[in-house]
Protein backbone atom coordinates (compact mmCIF):
# COMPACT_ATOMS: atom_id res chain seq x y z
CA UNK A 1 0.00 0.00 0.00
CA UNK A 2 1.54 3.52 -0.73
CA UNK A 3 0.31 5.77 1.67
CA UNK A 4 -0.37 8.20 -0.66
CA UNK A 5 -3.93 9.27 -2.01
CA UNK A 6 -3.38 9.63 -5.64
CA UNK A 7 -5.82 9.21 -9.01
CA UNK A 8 -3.49 8.02 -11.58
CA UNK A 9 -5.33 8.05 -15.32
CA UNK A 10 -3.54 5.68 -17.08
CA UNK A 11 -3.71 5.14 -21.47
CA UNK A 12 -3.73 1.20 -22.16
CA UNK A 13 -2.83 1.72 -25.90
CA UNK A 14 -5.03 0.46 -28.47
CA UNK A 15 -4.73 -2.84 -27.93
CA UNK A 16 -1.38 -4.76 -28.43
CA UNK A 17 -0.05 -4.71 -24.30
CA UNK A 18 3.30 -4.20 -26.17
CA UNK A 19 2.35 -0.65 -26.72
CA UNK A 20 1.62 0.46 -23.50
CA UNK A 21 4.39 2.59 -22.17
CA UNK A 22 6.53 2.30 -19.75
CA UNK A 23 5.47 5.02 -17.52
CA UNK A 24 1.52 2.88 -17.22
CA UNK A 25 3.40 -0.29 -16.60
CA UNK A 26 5.16 1.50 -13.41
CA UNK A 27 1.66 3.06 -12.77
CA UNK A 28 0.26 -0.64 -12.35
CA UNK A 29 3.18 -1.85 -10.54
CA UNK A 30 2.41 0.73 -7.94
CA UNK A 31 -1.24 1.20 -8.03
CA UNK A 32 -3.26 -0.50 -4.25
CA UNK A 33 -6.70 0.16 -6.57
CA UNK A 34 -6.99 -0.92 -10.56
CA UNK A 35 -10.32 0.46 -11.72
CA UNK A 36 -11.91 -0.19 -15.15
CA UNK A 37 -14.87 1.07 -17.08
CA UNK A 38 -17.23 -1.86 -18.40
CA UNK A 39 -20.42 -2.84 -20.10
CA UNK A 40 -21.94 -4.56 -17.77
CA UNK A 41 -21.52 -8.74 -17.97
CA UNK A 42 -18.31 -8.16 -19.86
CA UNK A 43 -14.82 -7.66 -19.21
CA UNK A 44 -13.61 -4.05 -19.20
CA UNK A 45 -11.16 -3.91 -22.98
CA UNK A 46 -8.67 -2.14 -21.14
CA UNK A 47 -8.45 -4.53 -18.63
CA UNK A 48 -7.85 -7.21 -21.10
CA UNK A 49 -4.99 -4.98 -22.41
CA UNK A 50 -3.52 -4.61 -19.33
CA UNK A 51 -4.16 -8.04 -17.79
CA UNK A 52 -0.11 -8.60 -17.75
CA UNK A 53 0.72 -5.64 -15.79
CA UNK A 54 -1.43 -5.67 -13.03
CA UNK A 55 -0.23 -7.39 -9.35
CA UNK A 56 -2.06 -9.90 -8.27
CA UNK A 57 -2.35 -7.83 -4.86
CA UNK A 58 -4.24 -5.20 -6.10
CA UNK A 59 -7.17 -4.45 -5.14
CA UNK A 60 -9.66 -4.51 -8.43
CA UNK A 61 -12.52 -2.03 -8.89
CA UNK A 62 -14.93 -2.62 -12.35
CA UNK A 63 -16.91 -0.10 -13.01
CA UNK A 64 -19.99 -0.91 -15.09
CA UNK A 65 -21.81 1.34 -17.28
CA UNK A 66 -25.68 1.09 -16.67
CA UNK A 67 -26.56 0.81 -20.11
CA UNK A 68 -24.11 1.29 -23.39
CA UNK A 69 -26.29 1.74 -26.55
CA UNK A 70 -29.86 0.67 -25.48
CA UNK A 71 -31.22 3.89 -24.77
CA UNK A 72 -30.50 7.04 -27.15
CA UNK A 73 -28.26 9.41 -26.14
CA UNK A 74 -30.58 12.30 -26.78
CA UNK A 75 -33.14 10.97 -24.22
CA UNK A 76 -33.29 12.71 -20.91
CA UNK A 77 -33.27 9.81 -19.15
CA UNK A 78 -29.72 8.65 -20.56
CA UNK A 79 -28.52 11.93 -19.42
CA UNK A 80 -29.41 11.47 -15.77
CA UNK A 81 -29.25 7.72 -15.90
CA UNK A 82 -25.20 7.86 -16.84
CA UNK A 83 -24.60 11.37 -14.72
CA UNK A 84 -25.38 9.42 -11.85
CA UNK A 85 -23.50 6.12 -12.84
CA UNK A 86 -20.06 8.81 -13.00
CA UNK A 87 -21.13 10.54 -9.38
CA UNK A 88 -21.54 6.69 -7.56
CA UNK A 89 -18.39 5.94 -9.71
CA UNK A 90 -16.52 9.19 -8.63
CA UNK A 91 -17.58 8.18 -5.12
CA UNK A 92 -16.66 4.34 -4.77
CA UNK A 93 -12.80 5.78 -6.06
CA UNK A 94 -13.41 8.76 -3.64
CA UNK A 95 -13.28 6.07 -0.94
CA UNK A 96 -10.05 4.50 -1.41
CA UNK A 97 -8.35 7.89 -2.15
CA UNK A 98 -10.03 9.01 1.33
CA UNK A 99 -8.00 5.54 2.75
CA UNK A 100 -4.53 6.52 1.35
CA UNK A 101 -4.91 4.22 -1.36
CA UNK A 102 -3.66 5.18 -4.49
CA UNK A 103 -6.02 4.39 -7.70
CA UNK A 104 -4.89 3.38 -11.11
CA UNK A 105 -7.81 4.17 -13.81
CA UNK A 106 -7.20 2.23 -16.92
CA UNK A 107 -8.09 3.93 -20.42
CA UNK A 108 -7.86 1.92 -23.60
CA UNK A 109 -5.89 4.79 -26.00
CA UNK A 110 -5.43 7.94 -24.47
CA UNK A 111 -7.44 8.74 -20.72
CA UNK A 112 -8.21 12.40 -22.22
CA UNK A 113 -9.21 11.28 -25.62
CA UNK A 114 -12.95 10.22 -25.83
CA UNK A 115 -12.28 8.00 -22.53
CA UNK A 116 -14.50 7.34 -19.58
CA UNK A 117 -11.67 8.28 -17.11
CA UNK A 118 -12.32 11.85 -18.27
CA UNK A 119 -15.56 12.09 -16.30
CA UNK A 120 -13.79 10.86 -12.88
CA UNK A 121 -11.14 13.29 -13.73
CA UNK A 122 -13.62 16.25 -13.87
CA UNK A 123 -15.09 15.28 -10.61
CA UNK A 124 -12.21 14.07 -8.24
CA UNK A 125 -9.09 16.28 -9.63
CA UNK A 126 -9.36 19.08 -8.03
CA UNK A 127 -9.95 17.45 -4.93
CA UNK A 128 -6.90 14.91 -5.22
CA UNK A 129 -3.57 14.81 -6.60
CA UNK A 130 -4.09 13.40 -9.72
CA UNK A 131 -1.85 12.33 -12.88
CA UNK A 132 -2.71 11.68 -16.36
CA UNK A 133 -0.16 8.83 -18.69
CA UNK A 134 -1.08 9.55 -21.76
CA UNK A 135 -1.09 6.66 -24.18
CA UNK A 136 -0.94 5.66 -27.75
CA UNK A 137 -4.57 6.38 -29.42
CA UNK A 138 -6.41 3.47 -31.14
CA UNK A 139 -6.35 5.35 -34.15
CA UNK A 140 -2.80 5.81 -34.23
CA UNK A 141 -2.62 2.28 -33.72
CA UNK A 142 -5.44 1.62 -37.16
CA UNK A 143 -2.75 4.14 -38.83
CA UNK A 144 0.11 2.57 -37.95
CA UNK A 145 -1.18 -1.45 -38.72
CA UNK A 146 -2.54 0.17 -41.85
CA UNK A 147 0.97 1.92 -43.10
CA UNK A 148 -0.80 4.80 -44.14
CA UNK A 149 0.74 8.70 -43.45
CA UNK A 150 -2.32 10.06 -42.05
CA UNK A 151 -0.99 13.76 -41.65
CA UNK A 152 1.65 15.64 -42.66
CA UNK A 153 3.05 19.73 -43.57
CA UNK A 154 -0.08 21.82 -43.77
CA UNK A 155 -2.90 18.78 -43.82
CA UNK A 156 -5.88 19.34 -41.57
CA UNK A 157 -7.05 16.23 -39.90
CA UNK A 158 -10.31 15.52 -38.47
CA UNK A 159 -11.97 13.14 -35.77
CA UNK A 160 -15.60 12.48 -36.67
CA UNK A 161 -17.88 10.53 -34.80
CA UNK A 162 -20.05 8.30 -36.62
CA UNK A 163 -22.72 8.78 -34.82
CA UNK A 164 -22.97 12.60 -36.10
CA UNK A 165 -25.90 13.17 -39.17
CA UNK A 166 -25.13 12.00 -42.71
CA UNK A 167 -24.90 15.43 -43.95
CA UNK A 168 -22.79 17.22 -41.43
CA UNK A 169 -19.95 14.14 -42.00
CA UNK A 170 -20.16 14.80 -45.83
CA UNK A 171 -19.44 18.67 -45.12
CA UNK A 172 -16.54 17.94 -42.63
CA UNK A 173 -15.04 14.98 -44.75
CA UNK A 174 -14.97 16.88 -47.49
CA UNK A 175 -13.66 20.20 -45.89
CA UNK A 176 -10.57 17.91 -44.33
CA UNK A 177 -7.52 16.81 -45.61
CA UNK A 178 -7.25 13.89 -43.43
CA UNK A 179 -9.73 12.21 -41.35
CA UNK A 180 -10.59 9.40 -39.03
CA UNK A 181 -14.14 8.35 -38.24
CA UNK A 182 -14.25 6.84 -35.22
CA UNK A 183 -17.61 4.38 -33.55
CA UNK A 184 -19.05 2.59 -36.57
CA UNK A 185 -21.18 0.10 -35.71
CA UNK A 186 -24.57 0.38 -37.06
CA UNK A 187 -23.78 4.12 -38.90
CA UNK A 188 -21.12 2.40 -40.86
CA UNK A 189 -24.18 2.21 -43.88
CA UNK A 190 -24.26 6.11 -42.78
CA UNK A 191 -20.61 6.57 -42.96
CA UNK A 192 -20.11 4.93 -46.26
CA UNK A 193 -22.69 7.27 -48.19
CA UNK A 194 -21.19 10.25 -46.49
CA UNK A 195 -17.68 9.34 -47.85
CA UNK A 196 -19.33 9.02 -51.34
CA UNK A 197 -20.69 12.59 -51.36
CA UNK A 198 -17.78 14.16 -49.97
CA UNK A 199 -15.42 12.32 -52.72
CA UNK A 200 -14.33 10.37 -50.26
CA UNK A 201 -14.65 6.64 -50.86
CA UNK A 202 -11.89 5.55 -52.71
CA UNK A 203 -9.35 6.76 -50.15
CA UNK A 204 -10.79 5.20 -47.18
CA UNK A 205 -9.28 2.51 -45.48
CA UNK A 206 -11.53 0.18 -42.87
CA UNK A 207 -9.46 -0.53 -40.03
CA UNK A 208 -11.14 -3.72 -37.01
CA UNK A 209 -8.52 -4.37 -34.43
CA UNK A 210 -5.37 -2.26 -35.42
CA UNK A 211 -2.74 -3.83 -33.07
CA UNK A 212 -3.86 -7.12 -32.34
CA UNK A 213 -2.90 -10.16 -34.57
CA UNK A 214 -6.80 -10.75 -36.20
CA UNK A 215 -6.42 -6.98 -36.85
CA UNK A 216 -8.74 -6.52 -40.61
CA UNK A 217 -7.55 -3.93 -42.64
CA UNK A 218 -8.87 -3.05 -46.40
CA UNK A 219 -9.98 -0.74 -48.89
CA UNK A 220 -13.60 0.38 -47.72
CA UNK A 221 -14.50 0.10 -51.36
CA UNK A 222 -13.57 -3.45 -51.01
CA UNK A 223 -15.91 -4.54 -47.99
CA UNK A 224 -18.77 -6.49 -48.72
CA UNK A 225 -21.23 -5.87 -45.99
CA UNK A 226 -22.16 -3.02 -43.55
CA UNK A 227 -21.33 -5.05 -40.33
CA UNK A 228 -19.16 -3.50 -38.31
CA UNK A 229 -18.04 -3.57 -34.54
CA UNK A 230 -18.12 0.00 -32.42
CA UNK A 231 -14.78 0.56 -32.20
CA UNK A 232 -13.88 -0.45 -35.86
CA UNK A 233 -12.26 3.09 -37.45
CA UNK A 234 -12.14 4.35 -41.09
CA UNK A 235 -9.19 6.62 -42.07
CA UNK A 236 -9.23 9.19 -45.00
CA UNK A 237 -5.31 9.54 -45.50
CA UNK A 238 -4.04 12.88 -46.37
CA UNK A 239 -1.08 14.48 -47.68
CA UNK A 240 -1.93 14.72 -50.97
CA UNK A 241 1.32 17.23 -51.76
CA UNK A 242 3.55 14.86 -51.05
CA UNK A 243 7.43 15.37 -51.76
CA UNK B 1 23.77 -7.96 -36.27
CA UNK B 2 20.22 -9.30 -37.05
CA UNK B 3 20.96 -10.73 -40.59
CA UNK B 4 16.98 -9.80 -41.23
CA UNK B 5 16.43 -6.20 -43.71
CA UNK B 6 14.14 -4.37 -42.01
CA UNK B 7 12.42 -1.48 -41.63
CA UNK B 8 10.69 0.04 -38.19
CA UNK B 9 9.34 3.15 -37.90
CA UNK B 10 9.76 3.91 -33.91
CA UNK B 11 7.71 6.64 -32.31
CA UNK B 12 9.42 7.90 -28.89
CA UNK B 13 6.24 9.59 -27.60
CA UNK B 14 6.02 13.26 -26.65
CA UNK B 15 9.28 14.09 -24.62
CA UNK B 16 9.45 12.30 -21.12
CA UNK B 17 11.68 8.72 -21.72
CA UNK B 18 9.40 6.82 -19.62
CA UNK B 19 6.39 7.58 -22.47
CA UNK B 20 8.22 4.92 -25.06
CA UNK B 21 6.04 2.19 -25.27
CA UNK B 22 7.82 -1.47 -24.70
CA UNK B 23 7.44 -2.68 -28.44
CA UNK B 24 9.68 0.80 -28.89
CA UNK B 25 12.02 -0.06 -26.08
CA UNK B 26 12.49 -3.25 -27.57
CA UNK B 27 12.63 -2.48 -30.91
CA UNK B 28 15.71 -0.05 -30.40
CA UNK B 29 17.03 -3.24 -28.33
CA UNK B 30 17.16 -5.09 -31.27
CA UNK B 31 17.92 -2.48 -34.51
CA UNK B 32 21.63 -2.77 -36.09
CA UNK B 33 21.08 0.93 -37.17
CA UNK B 34 19.04 3.92 -35.27
CA UNK B 35 18.60 6.62 -37.88
CA UNK B 36 17.04 10.20 -36.38
CA UNK B 37 15.75 13.43 -38.45
CA UNK B 38 17.38 16.97 -37.35
CA UNK B 39 18.06 20.35 -38.08
CA UNK B 40 21.86 20.58 -39.16
CA UNK B 41 23.60 21.25 -36.31
CA UNK B 42 21.27 19.88 -33.62
CA UNK B 43 20.77 16.46 -32.08
CA UNK B 44 17.36 15.42 -32.77
CA UNK B 45 14.66 15.46 -30.56
CA UNK B 46 13.96 11.66 -30.79
CA UNK B 47 17.58 10.88 -30.50
CA UNK B 48 17.40 13.00 -27.13
CA UNK B 49 14.21 11.33 -25.97
CA UNK B 50 15.31 7.19 -26.80
CA UNK B 51 18.50 8.05 -25.76
CA UNK B 52 18.60 5.91 -22.85
CA UNK B 53 17.23 2.85 -24.57
CA UNK B 54 20.09 2.61 -28.35
CA UNK B 55 22.59 0.07 -27.31
CA UNK B 56 26.06 1.36 -27.86
CA UNK B 57 27.06 -0.63 -30.23
CA UNK B 58 24.18 0.32 -32.72
CA UNK B 59 25.13 2.18 -36.11
CA UNK B 60 23.74 5.92 -35.49
CA UNK B 61 22.75 7.09 -38.97
CA UNK B 62 22.00 11.12 -38.21
CA UNK B 63 19.97 12.36 -41.16
CA UNK B 64 20.31 16.52 -41.57
CA UNK B 65 17.43 18.57 -43.31
CA UNK B 66 18.96 20.98 -45.84
CA UNK B 67 17.16 23.66 -44.46
CA UNK B 68 13.54 23.76 -42.32
CA UNK B 69 12.35 27.68 -41.81
CA UNK B 70 14.99 29.32 -44.31
CA UNK B 71 12.88 28.98 -47.37
CA UNK B 72 9.21 29.12 -47.52
CA UNK B 73 7.65 26.06 -48.33
CA UNK B 74 5.89 26.93 -51.19
CA UNK B 75 8.67 27.96 -53.11
CA UNK B 76 9.80 25.89 -55.88
CA UNK B 77 13.28 25.58 -54.78
CA UNK B 78 12.45 24.31 -51.07
CA UNK B 79 10.55 21.83 -52.54
CA UNK B 80 13.03 20.43 -55.05
CA UNK B 81 15.97 20.71 -52.33
CA UNK B 82 13.59 18.55 -49.71
CA UNK B 83 12.48 16.01 -52.07
CA UNK B 84 16.03 15.45 -53.17
CA UNK B 85 17.23 15.05 -49.30
CA UNK B 86 14.68 12.63 -48.46
CA UNK B 87 15.48 10.58 -51.91
CA UNK B 88 18.73 10.60 -50.76
CA UNK B 89 18.03 9.59 -47.27
CA UNK B 90 15.94 7.22 -48.09
CA UNK B 91 19.07 5.61 -50.82
CA UNK B 92 21.32 5.59 -47.40
CA UNK B 93 18.41 3.61 -45.61
CA UNK B 94 18.18 0.89 -48.50
CA UNK B 95 21.66 0.27 -48.50
CA UNK B 96 21.47 -0.98 -44.64
CA UNK B 97 18.67 -2.58 -45.47
CA UNK B 98 20.34 -4.34 -48.39
CA UNK B 99 23.46 -5.00 -46.30
CA UNK B 100 20.59 -7.24 -44.08
CA UNK B 101 20.96 -5.00 -41.32
CA UNK B 102 17.40 -3.71 -39.28
CA UNK B 103 17.22 0.11 -39.46
CA UNK B 104 15.07 1.74 -36.58
CA UNK B 105 14.35 5.29 -37.44
CA UNK B 106 13.38 7.26 -34.43
CA UNK B 107 10.43 9.93 -34.47
CA UNK B 108 9.28 12.19 -32.19
CA UNK B 109 5.56 11.28 -31.50
CA UNK B 110 3.89 8.83 -33.58
CA UNK B 111 5.80 8.06 -36.71
CA UNK B 112 2.80 8.45 -39.42
CA UNK B 113 1.50 11.67 -37.85
CA UNK B 114 2.88 14.95 -39.07
CA UNK B 115 6.63 12.56 -38.97
CA UNK B 116 9.47 12.57 -41.14
CA UNK B 117 9.51 8.85 -40.69
CA UNK B 118 6.76 9.09 -43.35
CA UNK B 119 9.37 10.70 -46.14
CA UNK B 120 11.25 6.97 -45.97
CA UNK B 121 8.15 4.82 -45.48
CA UNK B 122 6.34 5.76 -48.48
CA UNK B 123 9.47 5.16 -50.38
CA UNK B 124 10.84 1.98 -49.26
CA UNK B 125 7.62 0.22 -47.45
CA UNK B 126 6.98 -1.30 -50.99
CA UNK B 127 10.23 -2.82 -51.24
CA UNK B 128 11.51 -3.90 -47.50
CA UNK B 129 9.93 -5.52 -44.35
CA UNK B 130 8.44 -2.53 -42.79
CA UNK B 131 6.76 -2.09 -39.57
CA UNK B 132 5.31 0.99 -37.79
CA UNK B 133 5.15 1.11 -34.00
CA UNK B 134 2.63 3.96 -33.07
CA UNK B 135 3.76 6.42 -31.14
CA UNK B 136 2.21 8.30 -28.06
CA UNK B 137 1.77 11.72 -30.35
CA UNK B 138 2.63 15.49 -28.59
CA UNK B 139 -0.80 16.53 -28.56
CA UNK B 140 -1.65 13.98 -26.15
CA UNK B 141 1.26 14.64 -24.43
CA UNK B 142 -0.03 17.95 -24.08
CA UNK B 143 -3.45 17.47 -23.20
CA UNK B 144 -2.38 15.07 -20.67
CA UNK B 145 0.15 17.69 -18.41
CA UNK B 146 -3.00 19.98 -18.70
CA UNK B 147 -5.00 17.60 -17.49
CA UNK B 148 -7.30 18.89 -19.90
CA UNK B 149 -10.39 16.16 -21.04
CA UNK B 150 -9.61 17.50 -24.42
CA UNK B 151 -12.58 15.54 -26.97
CA UNK B 152 -15.91 13.12 -25.71
CA UNK B 153 -19.01 11.18 -27.30
CA UNK B 154 -19.90 13.52 -30.33
CA UNK B 155 -17.33 16.09 -30.76
CA UNK B 156 -15.47 17.21 -33.78
CA UNK B 157 -11.91 17.18 -33.13
CA UNK B 158 -9.54 19.11 -35.66
CA UNK B 159 -5.59 19.16 -35.63
CA UNK B 160 -4.96 22.53 -37.45
CA UNK B 161 -1.41 23.99 -38.56
CA UNK B 162 -0.50 26.87 -37.09
CA UNK B 163 0.68 28.20 -40.60
CA UNK B 164 -2.90 28.20 -42.21
CA UNK B 165 -4.17 31.27 -42.99
CA UNK B 166 -5.95 33.24 -40.16
CA UNK B 167 -9.16 33.28 -42.31
CA UNK B 168 -8.93 29.72 -42.39
CA UNK B 169 -7.82 29.24 -38.65
CA UNK B 170 -10.67 31.45 -37.67
CA UNK B 171 -13.34 29.32 -39.73
CA UNK B 172 -12.56 25.71 -38.83
CA UNK B 173 -11.74 26.56 -35.21
CA UNK B 174 -15.26 28.13 -35.10
CA UNK B 175 -16.49 24.97 -36.49
CA UNK B 176 -14.90 22.45 -34.55
CA UNK B 177 -16.07 21.61 -30.76
CA UNK B 178 -12.29 20.79 -30.09
CA UNK B 179 -8.87 21.36 -31.39
CA UNK B 180 -4.97 21.50 -31.50
CA UNK B 181 -2.89 24.10 -33.42
CA UNK B 182 0.46 22.96 -34.00
CA UNK B 183 3.66 24.82 -35.59
CA UNK B 184 3.27 27.74 -33.52
CA UNK B 185 6.18 29.64 -33.36
CA UNK B 186 6.11 32.88 -35.39
CA UNK B 187 2.42 32.31 -35.77
CA UNK B 188 1.41 33.17 -32.66
CA UNK B 189 0.04 36.38 -32.89
CA UNK B 190 -1.93 35.31 -36.08
CA UNK B 191 -3.23 32.03 -34.38
CA UNK B 192 -4.42 34.19 -31.21
CA UNK B 193 -6.19 36.37 -33.21
CA UNK B 194 -8.15 33.62 -35.23
CA UNK B 195 -9.15 32.57 -31.52
CA UNK B 196 -10.12 35.22 -30.46
CA UNK B 197 -12.50 36.05 -34.06
CA UNK B 198 -13.72 32.58 -33.25
CA UNK B 199 -14.55 32.98 -29.85
CA UNK B 200 -12.36 30.63 -28.86
CA UNK B 201 -9.78 32.65 -27.10
CA UNK B 202 -11.11 32.14 -23.62
CA UNK B 203 -10.89 28.16 -23.61
CA UNK B 204 -7.53 28.50 -25.31
CA UNK B 205 -4.39 26.47 -23.16
CA UNK B 206 -1.00 27.52 -24.14
CA UNK B 207 1.18 24.14 -23.66
CA UNK B 208 5.49 23.97 -24.32
CA UNK B 209 7.40 21.04 -23.65
CA UNK B 210 4.06 19.10 -22.48
CA UNK B 211 5.59 15.93 -20.85
CA UNK B 212 8.96 17.52 -19.50
CA UNK B 213 9.85 18.45 -16.21
CA UNK B 214 10.18 22.38 -17.07
CA UNK B 215 6.58 22.18 -19.13
CA UNK B 216 4.69 25.08 -19.19
CA UNK B 217 0.85 25.06 -19.18
CA UNK B 218 -0.95 28.36 -18.89
CA UNK B 219 -4.42 29.94 -20.36
CA UNK B 220 -3.57 31.73 -23.30
CA UNK B 221 -5.15 34.87 -22.65
CA UNK B 222 -2.07 35.01 -19.58
CA UNK B 223 0.18 34.60 -21.67
CA UNK B 224 1.83 38.44 -22.16
CA UNK B 225 4.18 37.68 -25.19
CA UNK B 226 4.22 36.55 -28.23
CA UNK B 227 7.40 33.97 -28.05
CA UNK B 228 6.45 30.36 -28.68
CA UNK B 229 8.68 27.65 -30.04
CA UNK B 230 7.84 25.71 -33.00
CA UNK B 231 6.90 22.76 -31.26
CA UNK B 232 4.67 24.40 -28.38
CA UNK B 233 0.66 24.12 -28.84
CA UNK B 234 -2.47 25.49 -28.13
CA UNK B 235 -5.13 23.10 -26.87
CA UNK B 236 -9.23 24.57 -27.66
CA UNK B 237 -10.79 21.24 -25.14
CA UNK B 238 -14.16 20.68 -26.40
CA UNK B 239 -17.13 18.47 -24.45
CA UNK B 240 -19.35 21.50 -23.46
CA UNK B 241 -22.37 19.19 -22.95
CA UNK B 242 -20.24 17.01 -20.24
CA UNK B 243 -22.70 15.14 -18.18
Amino acid sequence: MSETARLIGVGVGPGDPELLTLKATRALRDADVVAHFAKAGHVSRARAIAAGYIRPDAIELPLHYPMTTEIPKSAPAYCDKIAAFYDDSAATVAAHLNARRSVAVICEGDPLFYGSYMHLHVRLAAHYQTEVIAGVSGMSGCWSAAGAPIAQGDDVFTVLPGTLAEDELARRLADADAAAVIKLGRNLPKVRRALGRAGRLGRAIYVERGTMTDAVVMRLADKADDCAPYFATILVAGWERRP
